[in-house]
């Protein structure tokens, strides 16, 4: 019986792998951050890469609602992992990753590092990168649920995450 | 400048009749709750669909996280708008919604009603749309941010909401 049965498996090799698959293929996000006016959920969409000495970012406006609310509650949760446009998009692996919003303040040298690093993966944002109200913002990793597809989850620790990200 | 500007425009007839599609459209959600061991927000991947009589709604297992979060705190955040294959994801129009959860109570033959009417929208739940563990979740919506695109948001009211579900 279904209800009989804890939904999280032990976590493997595979499931690693495919949450390192999950990281480094993921080119946006669904955020989601505590609204500092209201204290609920508030989930937004974002850009999301992996940088080089860093790990896991964001590119973020000073004017978007999520980074006020980063700025005040640090604590984020980002779901990755898209469905394409076939199949069931809800047997298509995820993970929810529980980090901590750092907000990055590189010298100009270093910041034009990250920029370059980002725009191999974010070519549109060419637009708008140097605008001055955008900041890159690391989403450091504490936990991670990976859903593999129905009936096969697995909880993931920092340690399996960090390796996930190199 | 960019960051002299509200980023939020005045909604009108184009956002209404965007935010309605986006509803009306989404087969699947990117759910935010608080999750209750931590108070820190967390994101799973949802099944989402419009129910006539009852609006917003999803179908949950008793198993999932954010089943849990759910029924300790009702307040709860959805992500719709599902970005394509091509183009830009960040400028692909999406909808947050601030929801609270209700947990649907329906006598067998309701509930035989919108089983018919969520399987016309999901038909791969019909594997387990019938174990005892699995819920339809009315979302009540209380507000919404339309992201239209870069620099087109639009705070839409529960009115312009309501309106959008029928």
């Amino acid at each position: 019986m279904a209800d009989a049965l804890s939904p999280i498996r032990e976590t493997d090799d595979d499931a690693r792998a495919l949450a390192r698959r999950l990281l480094q293929g993921a080119a946006i996000a669904a955020l989601g951050v505590i609204d500092p006016a209201t204290g609920a959920p508030f989930v937004s969409r974002i850009a999301f890469g992996l940088l080089p000495g860093v790990g896991a970012v964001t590119l973020v406006s000073d004017l978007a609602h999520h980074a006020r609310a980063m700025r005040i509650d640090a604590r984020v949760s980002l779901l990755l992992g898209e469905p394409g446009p076939k199949g069931d998009p809800l047997t298509h692996p995820r993970l929810t990753l529980a980090a901590t919003a750092r907000w990055l303040s590189p010298t100009p040298s270093e910041r034009a590092r990250l920029a370059e690093a980002w725009l191999a993966r974010h070519p549109k944002a060419r637009l708008y990168i140097d605008f001055t109200d955008f900041h890159f913002v690391a989403l450091d990793p504490q936990s991670a649920l990976l859903n593999g597809g129905f009936a096969r989850a697995y909880a993931l620790g920092r340690q399996d995450i960090m390796l996930a990200l190199t």
